[in-house]
């Protein structure tokens, strides 16, 4: 047990933590003989695999087509087909009429991108694991998806499996877990605009494209999280949400120690899943039952990369660190999010901020891994004491 | 009746030729109330629609992905990646290392393409209908197509629906009938490649692509031919193609007027199915029962425009005459094939051969144009004389 | 001697020709000791070298950056500056705003040039020699010039000598002569403006750019001809031609063999200098006493080539042989221009024009090459007899 | 007076500073009645004007072609071209055979260049003058220049005056000086070659293109620092920089304010001219009768951008806080370069920085500016205190 007070310029904060020493003998999330059904009741009863929970921080990565113009934010195709004007002019100002989002691809060129140094480097910032945008709402896939032909990371732009060389990176040359985003939907997949039309009657879209993704990444690559989303305009059912869950439960290569959050349909982040997300940027500010996790990001208007991006608009590493702090102390696991560039490269800014904490982490990491909330998440004579 | 003897340059030709000038009153291919089942002898039994042997000539388009590399021809892709050296040879000295097919993409512009002078010209050549390669085996869609998003003519490239302009302009403009032709297969869908790899008795390609993608043509774009191609490594069976055909000869919008070709499975190519091609250029040189068409194209090495072929590569209008002559008096129908551009141009010197064509044409068209093929195709005596 | 009489298709032209048996003994143009001083006087009484009247055919090349847009014509550049509306449409649609000329050049790919197909077509054609733009109006020289740096084509686009390779071929594979086109100002560069702006009474454009040039070409390449251009702005004091052709017929290595025409200061062409140009497409129709040139162009919109030209843009082989009947009957020679894409192809548009120039010349070419023109040009009892 | 004793972090540092209170009533540096001699005695004789020395601070940005590649360092190009293996590699995995590096330049896009930004972020760094790269060895100017047609920022690449639109920013936002690097040299330029093997006993690169672009700078942008490069390659004499110099003091727009280095020839630097710089970096740890400047990069391997740089290979804030301590208690200035990027940006690590710096300067800045250096600059009993 250690009891931690932290003092950081101008901050202080106060976070009671214990260790989970005892927890090591605790069972493994899946038991063998555990079988779940696909109800809600029965998967929320399966618990939390621990590691999830130790692991306090990781690293969420934002990287697609988006990082190519890497301008607005990573939701720049859906901005800019609804006519936002920044976007457009953007659009007017610098390609030819009539270019469109796909056309960007090509420039997709990723040749700095070294995985291995990309590993070292979230060792070094004191995260646990990693989660990569495998497909965003644009719908193309950094691995080569066998329902996403020619628009994937090896048809067309970096002509790698982007994703796997990640978990390769990962895996052997760290302890960090990996895991992978998933957006359930494309925004601009006529599939799914026809499902949509339907009122989600029809489910040609996930037959054909989501639930098949999600079981390549999940035979694939293993990932031992699922970070679902773009869930929110059709229900768990369409997306078939606990058929998928129960699969990965019982029977799928994780299914001992894969994390999943809670964007599974409409009505479904906050209530039902594993870990909750509840809304981007989730920080309550008080101690929550169920584990959550603050998914939030340096540059504060963007989760993908923006090349004109100001010094201003980042996180500086004391506000990162009191993001951390309150995050942890109130029950939370905390992803922090970068946003590599269209070449390969995670921006010195971006990793500046991560190795400063990862210093910050060096010293005060054991008030932080493993830890376990106290009753009293304020210090209630000193505000801003956590 | 009219019996005809040609004359051109040292090229002499007979041909005896029939006026059908009672078919006009022959019944409609396909009366209300006849149904097919999906057997090849139920099908096999639809008699043609009239209009199509009276047409004799028409165009055939080759357009795609690979009219921008326009290199060695539109079989680039798999030439390549099978390692034929001309091909490699002309990656590696003119793109950067790992550049794939899908990347060329963009670079199809098509900024002059206008599908009115394209009518206009087609019209003048004398031809009857247009073929169209709305896919080929590279998989890319001329048309919006639902299930190859991110992979179609509006997406990348040219920003614009071919397909769907060039019917538009054809039906406005001239009297031609307007035909697709359509890949069965995608050399190189991940799909495609998982049927092929469970011997095709898995059909997960043919149902979420070249199915849909039929219906979609059909539904969209009410095709008068479809020039089916792509059959040869799977059975039929595999590409449900009598369930497709029996489909549109009994439901779809064109069951009255659509012509089909053979190419609908292994070993089907000349034995079922609508008229008969056989193999490319097919032109047997005698007297053929079934109905038959030869498709030939005008560069000899290739049905994709070639930016450096050389004038030697085309025919001559001379050879294009004989070739029209020749197929048209044993009973063939002619589709000859030019290849446009990347920015969208039939090329000056295919143009010059469809107005030679259609110049001969104006002279000697009533002995082509809805004739009946004479007993004997040969004259004995003099050898070159049809 | 030989009197001929040409039937070609509805064109009936009569040409009364003199084969020069005799000339073989002529004096050499340039005696060793002739000196020629730099005034119009004694620059216009050197002989012209026999070879080119008797050559009566050429080959005109207009290649460079407005090869890339290939829209228009070889002015592109100024009439798009000069806000032609096809010219700012053209670019408004299918560039981003902003795009300049220069940016072009990079596209200028030439990667299919292969010179020695060219020389071959050239001597297919029964063409005697050969004229390429080294430099249009658009200042971008096609050999690497010293006074050019990072806007020729061995810096930027082709990356190769284009006009050395040809001259090489030319060279090395026919007997054909070579020689080069070179506009003496350049529309942009800002020294000629400046120079413009004082009325000429500057000179820093003409000595720093210009004239080097020609050094360079003549020292470098010995072309034997000087096809000059681009001089009407400016008097022949401004572009120091008297002294340029001094040095060229007095001590150039050229000073026996080379050719030039008469565009060399505003009010110069038709008066002095080498042959007579006088105009684009000059043909006056009647016999001139001074050897001329009739410049003319296959495309009979462009000298570049126009990637959208259609056939009805070019001349037939007919409407060709008759404007070198015409020509030659009238005393002149005739450089017929083609215009190469910009990935180095001459056209089969082209192609099939100049090779049946050729087979025409080969039965016809007697009463061509080497042929003195008939007191009288037309027949008088048959128009169109020449 | 001030005496001002600094601690940061660790690091210790003393330096005495005097406040030049009484320089305010100095003279002019340059008399209306002195006129200087193309001599290196009289040049030399020219007082400093005096808003140098009080400046201290500088920024220095190195843009250019070689932001296009951003790779290696500004001298991507003569590196490459040398066989460098590092440069050689990224050529042959990123870009076809044959690409060079005038074929980058279109790529030099600047979209988000905002003068007034950088204007802004300059003006809180605390830096008194900001020195841009008119043009670096590559050739290329940043300016319109008349003698670098087609090979400047606005004919190809940015479509802009990038150098006129950061002076204009500079002196309407702040208080700032605005100045120009220059290199004397092209590396590649074919006339200097041509000079260079004529072991520079010819001139026509430095009379038409050095001497013309220092005369356009002056003239039009009036740049109060002239920062001379490229020059070990010859003799001041071939620069004809003496001449230059004593037009720039004697009539030009600046010459009662312009400053310049010491780079006018080999053997030059460290002898002659204004103030010294000596070597890059130089920063020679004991006080310098003359005035000198330390021009170091916070990117310690580059002055231009790179794409892959790492965190570790910036310099800290406190490192550049203690260079700047050493350069002033020494009696030097300090010029700090950052490297633009291609699209405009100054990244934020750069901008992190200087902003540092600034904050820094506003509690510190007394003992900066307007100081002079004390007798002794090491406190001879702490090491590490200046």
């Amino acid at each position: 047990m250690a009891f931690v007070r932290w003092r950081l310029g101008l901050l202080v904060c106060t976070t009671i933590l214990v260790h989970l020493v005892e927890s090591e003998s605790t069972t493994p999330a899946s038991q063998t003989n555990v079988q779940y059904n696909a109800t809600w009741e029965s998967l929320d009863s399966r618990p939390l695999p621990q590691w999830y929970d130790e692991a306090k921080i990781g690293i969420f990565l934002h990287w697609g087509v988006f990082s190519v113009p890497s301008f607005g934010s990573e939701w720049f195709w859906i901005n800019w087909k609804e006519n936002m004007s920044k976007y457009v002019e953007f659009m007017d100002n610098n390609y030819p009429p009539g270019y469109t989002y796909q056309d960007f691809a090509r420039d997709f060129t990723a040749e700095f991108y070294n995985p291995d140094d990309w590993a070292e480097l979230f060792q070094s910032s004191g995260a646990k694991y990693v989660v990569l945008t495998s497909k965003h709402h644009e719908g193309y896939t950094l691995w080569p998806s066998a329902v996403s032909f020619s628009w994937n990371s090896v048809d067309v732009g970096p002509h790698r499996d982007l994703l796997g060389e990640l978990a390769n990176s990962i895996r052997s040359k760290t302890d960090l877990k990996f895991g992978v985003y998933h957006s359930l939907m494309d925004w601009f997949h006529p599939l799914y605009l026809r499902d949509k039309f339907t009122l989600f009657t029809e489910q040609m879209f996930v037959k054909q494209k989501s639930i098949p993704e999600l079981h390549e990444l999940v035979n694939a690559y293993n990932p031992e999280v699922i970070w679902s989303d773009g869930d929110w305009e059709a229900p768990d059912s369409y997306w078939t949400a606990k058929e998928f869950l129960a699969w990965l439960y019982n029977d799928s290569p994780v299914k001992d120690t894969v994390v999943v959050n809670d964007r599974w349909g409409s009505g479904i982040p906050c209530k039902h899943g594993g870990y909750y997300t509840c809304t981007d940027r989730y920080n309550p500010g008080v101690l929550i039952e169920h584990k959550w996790e603050n998914c939030m990001t340096l540059d504060k208007a963007s989760w993908g990369y923006r090349r004109n991006a100001k010094l201003s608009d980042y996180l500086t590493t004391a506000e990162l660190v009191q993001e951390v702090v309150e995050t942890v102390s109130c029950g939370g696991n905390i992803l922090i999010n970068v946003g590599p560039t269209k070449d390969g490269i995670i921006a010195p800014i971006f990793e500046e901020r991560l190795r400063d904490l990862g210093s910050w982490l060096k010293v005060n990491g054991e008030a932080i891994y493993s830890s376990k909330p106290w009753t009293f998440q304020n210090d209630t004579i000193t505000s801003g004491v956590w």
